[in-house]
């Protein structure tokens, strides 16, 4: 699969400088691109690697539209161009219809012709699968699951019974959607399972990263809006609901019934307790800990910073003592302003 | 599946207000409920959407007994009344008996005839499965594992060899039992991997949730009591004990060696390191790392709070400098203490 | 599987003390070993474990040589001859070769005969698995994968296309290798998916805990050197490159394009963040974030202290206000300093 250079203007736009017959076959790094191949410049701090790259064509924000002679394409938005380019040259692989002899499909689950059921994949009782979906080797599609269009589930993904999924969701490997969400009473020295029997609901457009679970809700349903993107290890409660268009990196826990806005950016290995509203736009950094509402769109952090473990030791030991430290400077505070007004009296006598 | 108020007071206890004759076949929320559905109050706070509610019937606490004039149940532990009430309208699917024909069982194994082994799971050799146990799709059961009554293990478990579970016990997708403990010895350069030839046992009436691990003890067993409720994501290293009825939430990581006593409750993501004894009833926060043995029951915590990203920065940047802060405020208090001395001097002479 | 401790010497080295007669057929610990049982001691805190173990014999270093009558064996490392006296008498169990019946191999794959792929296991087209190496159940083998010999994956072991795997891998149950990287870019209100174009590239003598995933690079490879040991549930972000004989304990999260060096131990859910390079011969202890680059070798930390939660909440509190402390306290040191002139001044004249 090969285009010039003016054809890729052509079907994505963006302007075109200099030579548009070179033929572009793939794209690469700056560092790594070889003839045949286009790359992209978003950092202005990579110029360097710009006058240096074996590339046949690049791809430059307005402010870069000068920074080489090579054959570019100039866009408004680089790292989204350079995405398309991609996508141009790496379409996905097609899917082909028909069920696997080796999968094991459910009387009464409805199959769209243009689906294919690859080996070992399980399809429940009344599940429905939409048209050109692509379920994958060692899937378990429970009873009544009903699947949208132009899914992909990868390998060994699970959906439990009577969950929703919107078109175009892609779940890697090991997702798990629909399991019970941890709902447990104390009685009398035992803990009671509460029946979890809300569904996990799931809009268009979204992608789930490898061996994330989304558990169902307690009563009512746990809500993946559209166009959510999930990394990997991602851990969400029952009766969670995230906004559209957010996206959650890796290894984030989130606690049960809290609501997360649209346009978030949760970074690695954050957390938010459970029932907490967070509003539209927050950005949470990695490995922080909400803990309460957010009610303004920002930016927020909990983070310890790091340092050589003998450092670290000789400052983290006071933070055992910090309010006895407050105290402390506080006490002295009062008797520097006694000290300082005696002083005054006696400068005036 | 419908019961009268009278009908559930009569097979729960509580005692009963207002109309028995009810018909009652679901539980919702306050917010939510509509005709037919029963309700329920554990915290006084939610008064308001209790005069708002479309419940039919509601469950409350003995403070609370007053506070509606809807049919309703009172219960010293209305969240626990409310747990069993949910498992009498939304009883466990029942389980089919028999082999899947797509199911893979090796000779030896002993599979009890109430039993249901799914398409795609595949059962070792010597392996033992108990009466009304339900192994899902694509499970894998090592060789020599004995599995009691009454289990239910959801698609994907995979339960290594000679692995003992108890009755009762619900492991969800995902779950990995009896893996290799993290058992290496650096020797000239590389390391050696540490068989580990112990086991996973578990007891009875656990709960494991999706994608959850659990490893093999490197000499002796790692052991999960009766009772133990664990969340989704959380990893059990090897020669782990985890006491009766403690519960952890998702996202947890516990090393090697460690005893958790009984009644503990862990929050998300917190973390515990190896070769540590935790009492009986201790509750960790989320986010805490416990570094060391706790011997008294109580509540631990180590968050770092949250806030504004610039706030964060400006306030973080001092972490690194306590210890030197410390000095500078000892030395302030020696200095204030000396100038006090003078200051009396003075004023006495 | 018995062998006499002068057997045992004469294979695995170091020196025999006592009578090399003994017959040991199991290795435990001081505390629980038996009659036939050999045991180590690797702190010389245990010596009283020693003095009442009831193994046959017993491992020691060169300080301890003198430590019990027991017959023994004097290693300079005791604790990687106690791995080397486990995998002897634990020797991993054979592989049967051939293609269970219930397995799914694609035309076109290359299967060496010593090599075995059980029943479910599903091998893609053009997929090449070497000698000696067994697929377990459920384990999906993407197209064109290129494993090695001698390898092992657990049952349930996800391998994406293009990915390329050295001799001697273990990998566990639910582990995930060669699923999409988390990239994403915003373009007018939706997130673009960017293509994941490179490879996961495997060297030799890696071992892979169970539900860790490690992602394919967006267009480079992602690289696991020479023999790394992860953890279970560890995730890998694209394009991370991980240098040999690293060492990663359990839920860690590394984001992408992080180049780790050669010899390092990154303690449980750490994190480092994308980008970064770490040196070799760094130590990352458990909880800690790292994000900043590491050029030198040595311990790092960054771990917010436990305690009684009222304590911590008391301490916590001032986190919010260490910047305004450190202004109070500067203000101070400066009235100090005024009041010492001051003082001094009255003094002398």
């Amino acid at each position: 699969m090969a285009y010039t250079l003016a054809q890729i203007a052509q079907q994505l736009g963006g302007c075109l400088f200099g030579d548009g017959e070179v033929l572009i076959d793939q794209i690469s790094t700056l560092e790594r691109a070889t003839a045949g191949q286009i790359s992209f410049l978003t950092n202005s701090k990579y110029h360097a690697q710009l006058a240096n790259t074996g590339a046949s064509a690049v791809i430059l924000g307005e402010a870069d539209a000068d920074a080489t002679d090579l054959p570019r394409i100039i866009s408004e938005n680089p790292y989204a161009y350079f995405a398309r380019v991609s996508a141009l040259l790496n379409p996905s692989t097609e899917i082909k219809p028909g069920v696997h002899p080796a999968a094991v499909v459910s009387e009464g689950a409805q199959i769209d012709p243009s689906a294919c059921i690859c080996a070992t994949a399980v399809i429940g009782a009344g599940a429905v699968i939409g048209a050109h979906t692509l379920i994958g080797e060692g899937c378990s599609i429970g009873e009544n699951v009903v699947i949208g269009c132009h899914v992909r589930l990868y390998p060994r993904v699970v959906i439990y019974h009577d969950c929703v999924i919107g078109d175009n969701l892609i779940a890697h490997s090991g997702v798990v959607i629909g399991s019970d969400g941890f709902g447990i009473a104390m009685d009398e020295g035992r803990w009671l399972k509460i029946p979890q029997i809300g569904r996990v609901v799931i809009g268009r457009d979204v992608e789930i990263g490898a061996n994330t679970t989304i558990d169902r809700g307690a009563l009512d349903d746990t809500v993946i809006e559209d166009g959510v993107k999930l990394d990997n290890q991602i851990q969400i409660a029952h009766n969670v609901r995230i906004g559209a268009h957010t996206a959650i990196a890796g290894c984030v826990g989130i606690a049960g019934s809290t609501t997360i806005g649209k346009y978030c950016q949760i970074g690695g290995s954050a957390g938010i307790l459970g029932h907490l509203k967070i509003a539209d736009r927050v950005v949470i950094s990695s490995f922080t800990l909400i803990g309460k509402s957010i009610r303004e769109a920002g930016s927020y952090a909990a983070i310890y910073p790091f340092a050589k473990t003998d450092d670290w030791r000789k400052n983290a030991v006071h933070l055992r003592h910090l309010d006895e430290m407050a105290k402390r400077l506080k006490t002295l505070e009062q008797e520097m302003c006694l000290l300082k007004q005696e002083s005054q009296k006696g400068n005036t006598e």
